[in-house]
């Protein structure tokens, strides 16, 4: 029967947790059985750590190793570090190289060489762990059917039969000539379209999409959504063919690169925390930012020390210079915002640079002109004293006009030195926007002095 | 031959304006049809309205047809408007029937009137019509294969060939019941290595993964994902077969509720914008949510407003206050944005959420001793007044702590009630640990006036 999602999951780990508090054990594995593996892994992940221990010595090897395919990186790490080596060797020959490389990379060096070395597949596998996770060949399987120019349809379908048992076949195959150089791609429909006699080259499509080992996931992601592909082929810097990414890694890819993104825009610089995390990874992955967001809040404290005796004679200042470079800043991430993202998503032409920052300029002016003379009027009625409500508005018009300058100036200049701009943007432009809004606001009012202190 | 991706576009580009420039019309077309059609889409964007309409004149109806699918949703409509209704429908005939639904549902509605009017598919078109963009009904394309049990595999292959020519193979075939109820997925890779009498129902799978056609987008991304599904059907009340949707279209869609978080994380409510946007278009994206922090900011004022006399008798109060209020803010976002993101990922359970709280008001505390402390000791060897340190540090722990907390509950909550968490909570997070943190700061600096001013 067909299923509708997840209506059950909590009810079945519920049916687990009590089984294995009964020590029913063989109950609670056939009941994880039944699930589908990415629902096995979510509800082992629910599971006390003993609850974990209990079924990963229980667990066969092939089970264990879809479900170490299925956790997080980091569950799946923890999930190993329980696992005797000689077990986990064997788990690790079960999965998809891949991600068999992928978990060795993350594993304790020591406990990763002892595994790979008790490994009978450990040639499909270390060839992989050269490659840094982030990279095509850090993502790319090495398990990938290629084919010869002048196979026939029969053949390939022949040989795919041959093979479907031992290893899941992809979408698309690959020709290569005999130096194993990439000269073609073969749509499995077209195959299965084909007359028995088609030779591969009469079908093969010979302009193919690739890239090299080295290409970065975020390059590979942007390359695989712009032209729909399923899969794309890794070649070597000969051309050589030497894997292959699919769509379901790409998922990942764009799930985690959102992630980084918005992490780094809020100066939260590990994406592998979340809410839930243990307070010490907190700390590391947020008090850094916060030291360094706090050193350019002093360095604005600093500006506005100049104006101290001014506040001594007029502190209602004290009460809007905040507000002044707040929309400053509050402007200026509206821009790191949508410019981070268009980086991101490759839409932004440097060809189109003068024309943005003039574009932002005048959305800055207009917008502190809009914000300036609503805030003005709005103090006058409170305040009563025009001089401040001038002198307010026009400094919003003056902090908006910068921060949507710098918004977008930040972040780009950020990217052309080859510096992450969602990560290093917000702290730049805050000290920007906070040190100018309190500058320009108070400056103005020293002019205007006798008037606001009347 | 291979090629690396990209290697060449903007020269292409150049090519391109420079034959249409010189009034050679078809060499540009003949360049262009070169291309991939994503490509294509690509430069056509980039060209000037005047080259966009020449070509949107000149080019074949299928050609249109690919770019109009290629291009974004506002691009592809700025472009069928200066298609004549006529041909226009001819286009909307060729393209695949979501897509065309698609276009059809954001152009004027007379034009899309005129068009369906005029289209000899609108039966295929129409239905999809009523589904709101954003649910599966939205995404899916009506254009799948279902086979019934007793098909048998070399029948299922023959039917495939016969309809190749027309119309795309997908990777999975559904099965469905006399009545087009759902009940198994068949992959293209199980029918291919199948002897050639095997019944479908011996290959399907029967435990099919569906969702219905108001399914939340962003859901049915998450499902795809976690299952690795290159497809997923959708079903209508009773379980009949009406869509399908594939991989490409979850790339687009995570893509997009990226973008759309990071926006409204950074109060920018139109995620259709971007740097380049017309000044019209930002003003309308970015004002209403700067009018509403300019409110919660004056908020913050009147507090302040409470201990003006006080500032004025210790001026040196209007320095740190901001630094309190806005490291509190930083706190807060840092939560808000790994909260934002835990909901979007389906990673956080309500049953954690007391812990979740807990753990997060111990992980503010912590960070506000540690930035209190270092900020405390610093301002002492600045201003050399140990009470302002003191009340600055204190401050900082107290605003820190405050701010950690609401930075989870406030999106859960909203969250909670159905509003989109990425949106409302920065302004509500921050009206608060700005109100808090100059109320907190302030008092405390009033209990020690003499001691500070003096």
């Amino acid at each position: 029967m067909p299923t509708a999602v997840d209506t059950s999951l909590e009810f079945q780990q519920k049916r687990i947790e009590n089984a294995l508090e009964q020590g029913r054990i063989q109950d609670a594995i056939a009941l994880l059985i039944t699930l589908h593996p990415a629902d096995r892994a979510e509800i082992f992940n629910r599971l006390d750590d003993e609850a974990q221990r209990t079924l990963l010595t229980r667990l066969d090897i092939a089970t264990i190793a879809d479900l170490l395919e299925e956790l997080d990186d980091e569950e799946a790490v923890e999930a190993a570090e329980e696992i005797p080596t000689e077990r986990l060797a064997d788990v690790l020959d079960e999965m998809e190289p891949d991600e068999a490389a992928d978990l060795l990379g993350d594993l304790p060096p020591e406990q990763a060489a002892e595994a790979l070395a008790e490994m009978e597949d450990a040639d499909e596998v270390r060839p992989l762990l050269v490659y840094p996770d982030e990279t095509a060949g850090g993502l790319m399987t090495t398990t990938y059917i290629a084919l010869r120019r002048h196979t026939t349809a029969a053949q390939a379908i022949e040989f795919l039969r041959q093979v479907s048992d031992r290893t899941e076949i992809p979408f698309y195959l690959f020709v290569v000539d005999k130096e194993r150089r990439l000269v073609g791609v073969v749509d499995l429909r077209d195959l299965l379209a084909a007359a028995p006699d088609t030779k591969m080259e009469a079908i093969m499509d010979p302009d193919v999409i690739f890239v090299t080992a080295g290409t970065d996931q975020e390059e590979v992601a942007r390359v695989m959504a712009k032209y729909d592909l399923a899969a794309i082929p890794v070649v070597d810097a000969q051309r050589r063919l030497i894997g292959v990414i699919t769509y379901d890694d790409i998922v990942d890819v764009l799930e985690e690169e959102a992630t980084e993104d918005i992490y780094h825009l809020a100066s939260v610089s590990d994406e592998d925390i979340d809410p839930e995390s243990p307070v010490k990874e907190q700390l590391k992955g947020r008090l850094p930012w916060l030291y360094l967001n706090t050193l350019t809040a002093l360095f604005a404290s600093w500006v506005i020390s100049h104006f101290e005796n001014i506040i001594a004679q007029a502190a209602v200042l004290a009460l809007f210079q905040s507000v002044v470079a707040g929309q400053g800043g509050n402007t200026a991430s509206q821009n790191v915002a949508m410019t981070v993202r268009a980086i991101a998503l490759g839409k932004l032409s440097p060809k189109a640079l003068v024309r943005v920052i003039w574009k932002q300029f005048l959305t800055g002016l207009l917008l502190g002109i809009l914000v300036g003379s609503v805030v003005g009027i709005g103090v006058y009625f409170w305040r009563g004293n025009l001089y401040l409500s001038l002198v307010l508005g026009l400094a919003l018009v003056g902090n908006l006009s910068v921060g949507s300058v710098v918004g977008v100036l930040v972040p780009l200049g950020l990217q052309a030195i080859g510096v992450d701009p969602a990560l290093a943007s917000s702290i730049l432009v805050t000290a920007v926007t906070d040190s100018a809004g309190f500058f320009i606001f108070l400056s103005l009012a020293a002019h205007f002095l006798d008037k606001i202190a009347g």
